[in-house]
């Protein structure tokens, strides 16, 4: 129920400092000291949250970069266009209050609620802010959390985004049959781990890629799949995917894009599909600056499907598969390996550290405990 | 039935002097003169052809070029490696007999058959020679001509696979739906101007392009194209498609590649569909060297589809099409083109045009008048 007070609480969040171009730096976000309404305002259907975890997300990258129309994501408001800053002079308290945090998954307990689907307690998962206090403005995004025998952080993966855009990825545009061989790229990130273990659970040969030894044990050793190499050591990648799919390729499950997509589509079987989830090698230039792709002449002659997707896309299909996968977490079919940065502080570092491969497993920020 | 007889009579054919690098030249293929058996072989299946028209398609320079594992067709046996011509000089005769044509898609007649489903005087169409007269050792492959009051040559395009590519490319490929936007390019070509057809009975928004005004000016005035533009004359194609699309394109058949596919990549829908039937503008390119495509992201950001196909995964459909098809032509509600080059020495010069786009309609090669 909305409460009348005004009252503020002190609060922290990480701003964008500027649109970024290249690689993003960790000094282009700074965390700032702020206040946030203690209750939701009298006849707002708003929801106020406090942040647990935080999601680290490539797409994200999108956010930072000056808004374009082809982009993937809304762009972020940074400090230094946010109108209020103009002002900051003269009303530096409110300006303060105006800066737009970073906006991402997350998982979250409400304070205080005016919209009837939500009470103080719940615990949801949705789109929020990065600080410490969220008030979300649109709460019918958010999702209340219906199991809590799991770490709660697996709602900014395996049970979250992530984790749809895994299922759907592979079960509804790859069209796996059992047998077929699978590769993933970026394969022990928040998506390809269990991509790959979605495809072991159908009966098919997988491959993944990774850019270390570590990551390489852990597909290998941890989430069981057939083989994996470590990209960073292959001089010819053509040659590696020759190596481990000497008859070929029937599935690819893309998220790096630039010359690992040319040397699939070389390795392709007739029939092939292709599944786009997202392109982490190009996500820093331009896109007139993506590295250029020479071989879809082969997507003619072996008659590849290529398919784009995206999650939002596919939000209905989340209960059923939440029911799925949280049995098969407790049955130990499926496992999970998380990245945990703790504190709100040390987001940026967890963040940019998706662009250099510095995460081991999906990277989630631990803001507060319950 | 098979004949006992063993005569020969003159004949002429056309063969690939050697392995071809870039774009290919008229001398880079020779009129040589030879003989022909005058009876199929007694105790063989094989068919006799007498060639009356032959196709020129672009899918053919992939045979002029040495072998390679993901070429696009199997290539053809130049003089330079014929077996037989390292014994010219002690049998001449013999070795000229043995060299091999040209192959592709033609119109024929039989003249004999040791295969009981073909009697002399029989219309065929199917894969043949690039010569007067062809013994087709797999005469399965080879259809019966059902109806002759349309063009022969009809076989070789609109009845034939440049026919069946462009119906199963939009139609099955495409995923089409009334009041869609749809892109051609090469559109004037033997699969273009059908599939803009095609879109437009189906009650699409069609745009071509071409590279000629005589071309765009078939598109809107033949063919019944909504818009067309000249690429040639476009410094901007990105420029040119928001033009032609403010709100964007639905399908994209796709038959160039290249700078073009980036232009189009950056212009389609949300949820967009590109059939991939040939990459003209990159055939006379190693794979390797084929001009890089920059712009993939969209097909994540914008969930596009990409699919390749070939015709000969849908002959199945050939029976249906063609009914289809023969009451569309009689009723006058599809118009084909062609440039019909008269003569077997005609045939090098004719072919080679496609990549310089010198045709005007489908190219076919007229070798002998009933």
């Amino acid at each position: 129920m909305a409460a009348a007070g005004e009252a503020e609480i002190p609060s922290k969040r990480i701003i964008l400092k500027d649109y970024v171009t290249g690689f993003p730096k960790e000094d282009d976000m700074v965390l700032t000291s702020c206040t946030s309404k203690s209750k939701v305002p009298e006849g707002s259907k708003a929801v106020l949250v406090k942040n647990l975890y935080l999601s680290c997300d490539p797409y994200m990258r999108a956010g930072m970069s000056k808004p374009i129309p082809q982009s993937y994501a809304t762009a972020y408001v940074p400090g230094s266009v946010q109108p209020s800053r103009l002002a900051r002079t003269a009303r530096g308290l409110f300006v303060t209050l105006l800066l737009q945090a970073i906006i991402g998954y997350g998982v979250g307990k409400v304070v205080d609620s005016g919209h009837p689907d939500f009470k103080a307690g719940d615990l949801v998962w949705g789109i929020t802010g990065w600080e410490e206090f969220s008030m979300i403005s649109m709460p019918q995004q958010l999702i209340k959390i219906k199991y809590t025998d799991v770490p709660l952080s697996y709602y900014t993966g395996i049970l979250g985004m992530p984790g749809l855009t895994a299922y759907v990825g592979f079960h509804e545009i790859c069209s796996p049959k059992k047998g077929e061989t699978v590769y993933v790229s970026a394969a022990s990130g928040a998506v390809g781990q269990l991509v790959g273990q979605f495809a072991k659970l159908m009966g098919c040969y997988v491959v993944g890629s990774a850019g270390s030894k570590e990551k390489v044990d852990l597909l290998k050793n941890k989430f069981g799949f057939d083989d994996a190499f470590n990209y960073k050591e292959e001089h010819d990648l053509n040659a590696a995917l020759k190596r481990c799919f000497p008859e070929g390729i029937d599935i690819y499950f893309e998220n790096v894009g630039g010359p690992m997509l040319d040397a699939v589509l070389l390795n392709m079987k007739v029939h092939g599909r292709i599944a786009f989830c997202g392109l982490i090698s190009q996500y820093n230039y331009n896109l007139t600056q993506h590295e250029g792709v020479h071989n879809l002449f082969c997507v003619v002659t072996k008659r590849i499907r290529m398919q784009g997707f995206m999650e939002p896309d596919h939000k209905h299909m989340y209960p059923q598969f939440l029911e799925l996968i949280i049995q098969y977490i407790r049955e130990g079919k499926i496992t999970y390996v998380e990245d945990v940065a703790e504190g709100l502080e040390s987001a940026p570092s967890a963040l940019i550290g998706l662009f250099s491969g510095r995460n081991v497993g999906k990277q989630v920020v631990l803001v507060a405990r319950e």
